[in-house]
């Protein structure tokens, strides 16, 4: 039997026991397919409870070192390198399998058992028989979950355009695409970008691709290696990782409440700002339009400086109207605006797109444009018909609606739990997400711990945090799209507990 | 009216257009939307044919200086940056927009007009509408044409499993794809694998992207920048291109008829040989057995030596048993397998995958993990099921009788065309193109540009050569899966009479 001691020092049980067993895996104390003990055996030999052990098993199976068989036990994987081969396995990222969407993952977590309710299948290595089973799952509830309302998805008008496309377009759809996409899908996206931005750019300035990441990619491509790119802190993590696994310099600019902080840019020696204007991850700021004129002055003071505008989820604004694109104040050519379908159909569908200013469009030509798209023909003639027929446009309106509706219900509910001066709404009636301030003694780690302890999760702001500046926000993303309702009362009279206990 | 003179030693008549007309365009001397002169009008004005000014214009048009009016004419596109403000747009890679696939765009012209089959919509700058109102095509027929097969493209099959997927999997489909893939088709494509190419991978391994060339580039992520990678010579030039664009050395090896030098490897300091081992593009050879257990040991020397087997057309084997794959005789971990459903299904749908050895899969998911799958999970099950429910053998076996039916018959045409003493047919009973060498007094170029003004296109061995040595190899590509039959016999007298004419 594992005997273990511990040190409530040293953050929550389960993660030191967690600890404990992977370290012994790494080192080849436990082998491949031995079997661990029960959870109740184990918990019975430490003096813990089966929770904790189960929450430690379960984020070893998340990372894949154990898989379980069912009604047999949890397993060790095979093929974990050993701790004396590959040293660096012992960084953190290991077996950090996170296939999340784009803008959708957002909430990038930094604890990766928060991540079970959208990464059932995401992990491989050696678990395939791994979270199926798992008799209680580890969070009930997530506040934080970046999943999205998918029972709205619009399966039936999907399935007529792609029958129309398949029995009209047959020869269309064997015809190579073009490096940015089909022009049909181009010119849909253009029109869509005039009715719902108001923004006016032609089919050719539009690239289409595989998803932002690979977007991403090809900005680097480019703009080039050796500039600075800079994003906004705090943030969308991943976007650091996919700087930093392209191999350029990526570095952080702070906010303040009218966005990006110019400062910290100039600061940085930054050449791209790489932002989201509308409505900022995870702080839901706007930028001001007085800063987005800077922004725009700033690009323009050097030729090779660029913003990127992440406009991931514009198509969710509850009142007022949204300000112009910073893409349609340009007059420079400073601009690259970029749109996904993640969030406004699903993020399964993998099709983003970027509006390239025209001198940039005739770069990618030149450099790039021997790149086949990546986006398979099918999926650009039905999706293009989809929207010019305006189904598109009628989801978005329904969703809107339908996320304005929920936020609502959420919102009433969060004021009808707490007292008013227990908490904080922040917020500016747009997106997917909120913040919610929770005035506790209770530092960020802490209220994450306690409530993970009763199978919820949730992130602080300090999550996003990429400096590690800011320990104690009290601030709790609420990211409501995909949240069950039933639940969410249940969940907040747990909140509501702690925050009674720890004014 | 606009007056050039020619000079006969500089090349083809109409290339002296297409460069005059073209350098006026960047000088400024022919403004942006300014009409060209009508065809028969500049054909009087320079006495040469109507011909040599359509393929001039056509040729512009393909290269975005120039589109059409339907009945008015030819223009002059917007857009274009002058040769004052952009100096290297001067460059021959200037809109050189290339959207083929893959492995099917393997025939990367080296003469821009001889893509107007395939790349009708591939153009964007000012040429919308552009080539689909030409009167008389540039090219009645191509031999080296990438296009493949469409006719058989098993449609009702397609539909019937998105069907069965909308209808069955609604939940699957808005779930996440992990990074490599969703287990569905990395099970089937492990399963085809074991079947067809008797390969025994895990599904683990194989991690599904968006076209091989993203995989290339996930794969000098996965390997580093900072390695040398080696592609074999004559080769697939786009190749070269993608390795270039990404910043990292590729430099070049020779072949000889068992396969790539090594030698050339070694005196390159080659790191990563990139090579087709089954059936090598362009010249069909297949790697020799002695030669790949070589190529496994000149990787074994050292740590971080990898070899990548692109087995793009492996498919397409008529008789006699394949050569079994460098990755399954690879003891040490030391090849990554490459494949697409480009060649055996349609190159305009976007799936490859690559076989990773387990060591490579480990960083695959450290490093790389975090990336979103770029394939949407509609295209994923879909596809999935389509292989799974046998439907991709069944494809690929029909097409197989199909395309060893239609080589027969056109290796029988050549075979009735030609005077014995007259050519020598270069093939090995695989793959979809084949090497025709002629015995001709002419040079690659000359047989080339004499067709070319017939309305015939046609690759020399030599246009892909990367070293530009080889200048008349007398080798022509024949690349007959997407071939018209019924034109094909005109098209060889053609080549006959050149051939007689110039023994």
């Amino acid at each position: 039997m594992l005997t273990y001691s511990f040190d409530k020092s040293k953050g929550p049980l389960y993660q030191q026991v967690y600890q404990a067993v992977k370290e012994d895996i790494l080192k080849g104390k436990i082998r491949p397919e031995d079997k661990l003990p029960s959870k109740r055996n184990l918990a019975k030999n430490l003096g813990c409870s089966t929770i904790t052990i189960e929450n430690a098993y379960n984020q070893l199976m998340i990372e894949g070192f154990v898989y379980s068989k069912e009604k047999r036990g949890y397993y060790v994987a095979e093929g974990i390198p050993l701790m004396e081969q590959v040293r660096p396995l012992l960084h953190p990222t290991f077996h950090q399998v996170e296939s999340l969407d784009d803008s959708i993952s957002q909430t990038d977590s930094n604890n990766p058992s928060l991540r079970l309710g959208q990464a059932v299948d995401d992990g491989w290595s050696g678990k395939e028989n791994g979270l199926n089973d798992i008799s209680a799952p580890l969070i009930d509830f997530d506040f934080s979950s970046s999943r999205i309302e998918t029972s709205h998805f619009p399966f039936s008008v999907m399935a007529k355009m792609i029958r129309e496309t398949i029995s009209k377009q047959k020869e269309d759809l064997l015809e190579v695409s073009p490096s940015g996409g089909v022009r049909a899908l181009r010119e849909a996206i253009a029109e869509h970008l005039a009715s719902f931005r108001g923004m006016n750019v032609s089919p050719k300035q539009i690239i289409v691709g595989a998803g932002t990441e690979y977007l991403y990619r090809l900005i680097i491509q480019l703009l080039g290696r050796e500039k600075v790119y800079c994003i906004e802190n705090p943030g969308y993590k991943k976007l650091k990782k996919i700087y930093e696994s392209n191999k350029v310099t990526c570095c952080l600019a702070g906010m303040d409440e009218k966005g990006i902080k110019i400062g910290d840019l100039r600061q940085n020696k930054a050449d791209i700002a790489h932002i989201n204007p509308a409505h900022h991850f995870p702080t839901g700021i706007s930028t001001q339009i007085a800063r987005r004129y800077e922004l725009l002055a700033f690009a323009n003071e050097r030729p090779g400086r660029y913003i990127i505008e992440d406009d991931y989820d514009s198509e969710f604004r509850f009142t007022g109207k949204p300000l112009p694109t910073l893409q349609s104040i340009d007059a420079s050519e400073k601009v690259i605006y970029l749109n996904t379908f993640s969030k406004s159909l699903t993020s399964t569908i993998r099709i983003s797109y970027m509006v390239l200013p025209t001198h940039l469009v005739h770069r990618y030509e030149r450099e790039l444009g021997f790149y086949s798209c990546t986006v398979s023909t099918f999926e650009q003639y039905w999706l293009a018909r989809f929207i010019q027929e305006g189904y598109f446009e009628k989801h978005i309106n329904r969703m809107r609606l339908y996320y304005g509706r929920k936020r609502e219900s959420i919102l009433k509910k969060i004021q009808a739990c707490f007292l008013e001066k227990q908490y904080e709404l922040i917020e500016n009636q747009a997106g997917l997400h909120f913040i919610l301030k929770l005035r506790t003694s209770l530092g960020d780690e802490e209220v994450k711990s306690r409530l993970l302890e009763q199978g919820i999760g949730i992130h602080s702001l300090s999550d996003y945090d990429m400096k590690d500046s800011q320990k104690d926000t009290h601030c709790f993303l609420i990211n409501y799209a995909g949240m069950d309702l039933d639940l969410l009362e249940k969940a907040l009279i747990k909140l509501k507990e702690l925050v009674d206990a720890h004014p």
